[in-house]
């Protein structure tokens, strides 16, 4: 029996309602001046607050020393297993722009790329061209007709696209086209199964023509393509749970993802308090909320230490928001590490705060990585997340006799 | 997926470096009069000060309360499950002796011992022989004809000997001829499977004409077998983590465990500063170093908490020699507890220590058991140790999308 399984066996349908709050790469490293983190820099009364009375923890996402891309690292917060519960890149990307994926699609993440007079490659990303460019392109490339496949290709931002190949009996089962370097041609697509010769031959075919459409395009003459994946079957969260869930992400691949897993996906605003004025909206319709907030992630991968801090303090200062709703558990945590020091996601466990009047409470007096390791949760796996979240609220029945 | 598989996926060559300390047996316990540990008692300043800007934990090489054996405290550090990486005693003697074990072959541990006139056990270590005089009875055992089975001898060191079976069909599914205590006979060697019947004949001649040969050599006047095994057939380590690995360990059968899983041997002195000047020397040629040291486990084993203290003490004084080559990452641990106050190994936590520039660093000013707990790595499972290692030394990709 998986954790799953099990959760699904205890839990049950109440009043109460959970609002996980995750800020997207939260955990960090020390400055090298100060020899704080970003948390342990940012002035955060509210969750500091929180954090005394409530139980901490650093959550491990995937493992010790495993970098998470988002995908695993949301997935486990809700409480599957992210090495059993996988999503392919492509099928991530065309969910994430609200793309209705179905039963046998097969789903690519697309580079809009520069290729040379040689044909190779001298820029995976096009110079990153804008997205307005960007989706004019991708409305000519939509244009192509295999005959075999139904085609979308759809813009995501940048040079990024997802493209969509809809037709009977095609495998997703294919090597990509980008060499994930530059100064290579592209390669042919291939069939890594037997019975995926006839997507290949589609893909190869979208690519020869995506060639001849861009030729003028520079950058933007070519694409390039990996990720090929169905749209996967994971277990659905208001079922396994019995929750009526609902996400608030403005973010395109955190929506993806939530819808993925059956939640019911909210508009809103992208900043911090336009999304938490989106949960007071919808308060009395749903029982869990998976709010997402980018930003913090978004200023470490910048490497910019000092906005990925204000990020932090918007959250904090708008916390009331959602504490005045009184939800009968309140999660902060992130879905990973991103130091701005290190300019990306990383390995490092991240600070966990769980609020609900029956945490045991005292011992930590400010929210950041070193004092919630001391936390009454101690180091715990994310995927232990959802079970506390649950049992908090409680939603879950006893087990056994 | 288990873990080395996860990192076999995740892991990629680059040029930084990892040093893996092992400091055999370092976990103790208290000295009654004291109250500190061996650790706690030694001056180590280079320690304490890795402890402080590193990472630390106390780590489990097994599972909660069990006690390993020397190869699965070690295979644990080096990512191998150990419940499901076993090696089989006369394996690990064999080639810990620089012994060429060949797929087939059968090796057994083997005692010289003494009996008495009836025949019974009087000694099981033969008064712990010298090891000349054992290396020249091994030659006279090794003259040994079986015809069914070729016959190496192998001296280990005092009473301690490998014997190798090679020939056609032999299977390593034998009882041990050593009963473990004395005051009683050796026991036949039996074929535990259908089929080991060939082997165990020729077990049992190999006895019967080293009673003869050694009838004259009382106090080594016999001969006893146990844990006759084959060459374990573990993944490369180099393979699975892209490394180019070199051991650097005096002790033969920390040697042989090193060759099993494929790591090139240094040859070294025995002193903690010989086995560091030994990874001066070929520090540019590979990219892990996995270096053992062996005197405290045997000032453990002998119940001398004072030599224990002094050989802690020792591998701080000359620590500086590694660090001033700088390693991307430094891990110092143990593979298990051996606490002078129990003259053996034991199941509790050992301390560990990882120092990387990636590292959060803080809140433990003293390298010892008690501090190590509230390390950023808290209590973790001993096999995690290298993916940690790995990720300090950024050669683990991101995983999933």
């Amino acid at each position: 029996m998986n954790d799953l399984e099990k959760l699904a066996e205890l839990s049950q349908k109440t009043s109460s309602k959970i609002v996980l709050l995750v800020v997207d790469g939260l955990g960090g490293l020390p400055h090298p001046e100060t020899g704080k983190t970003e948390l342990e820099t940012a002035r955060t009364p509210n969750l500091d607050r929180l954090a005394a009375k409530g139980a901490c923890g650093l959550t491990e996402p995937v493992g010790a020393g495993i970098t998470p891309g988002s995908a695993p690292g949301i997935l486990a917060l809700l409480g599957y297993d992210p090495l059993r519960y996988t999503i392919g890149r492509g099928a991530l990307e065309a969910v994430g722009v609200d793309f209705d994926l179905q039963e046998g699609d097969v789903a690519a993440r697309g580079n809009l790329c520069t290729v040379d007079q040689d044909g190779l490659i001298s820029d995976r990303r096009a110079g990153r061209i804008s997205t307005e460019k960007s989706t004019e392109l991708c409305h000519l490339l939509g244009k192509i007709d295999l005959g075999i496949a139904q085609t979308f290709v759809l813009p995501v931002r940048e040079h990024r696209f997802a493209l969509v190949l809809r037709g009977r009996g095609l495998s997703a089962d294919l090597g990509d086209s980008d060499p994930h370097k530059a100064g290579v041609p592209p390669r042919p697509v291939l069939p890594l199964t037997p019975g995926a010769e006839t997507a290949a031959a589609a893909a190869n075919r979208f690519i020869e023509e995506a060639k001849l459409l861009l030729r003028h395009h520079r950058p933007a003459n070519m694409v390039l393509l990996r990720g090929f994946s169905h749209r996967p079957h994971h277990p659905d969260l208001g079922s396994v749970y019995k929750l009526e869930p609902a996400a608030i992400a403005a973010y395109p691949m955190y929506r993806g993802l939530a819808r993925l897993v059956g939640m019911e996906l909210l508009d809103t605003g992208s900043t911090v308090e336009e999304e938490f004025r989106t949960l007071q909206q919808h308060y009395a319709e749903h029982d869990f909320f998976f709010v997402h907030v980018k930003k913090t992630d978004a200023a470490g991968e910048d490497g910019d230490f000092e906005r990925k801090v204000r990020a932090i303090e918007e959250v904090d200062a708008v916390l009331p928001l959602v504490l005045e709703m009184g939800p009968d558990v309140l999660v902060v945590t992130g879905d990973h590490s991103t130091p701005a020091l290190m300019k990306g996601h990383s390995w490092h466990p991240v600070p966990f705060l769980l609020y609900s009047k029956w945490c045991r409470g005292g011992g930590v007096g400010k929210f950041c990585e070193r004092t919630c390791l001391s936390g009454e949760l101690g180091r715990l796996a994310a995927r232990e997340a959802m079970a506390l979240a649950l049992a908090h609220a409680l939603k879950l029945t006893k087990y056994g006799a």
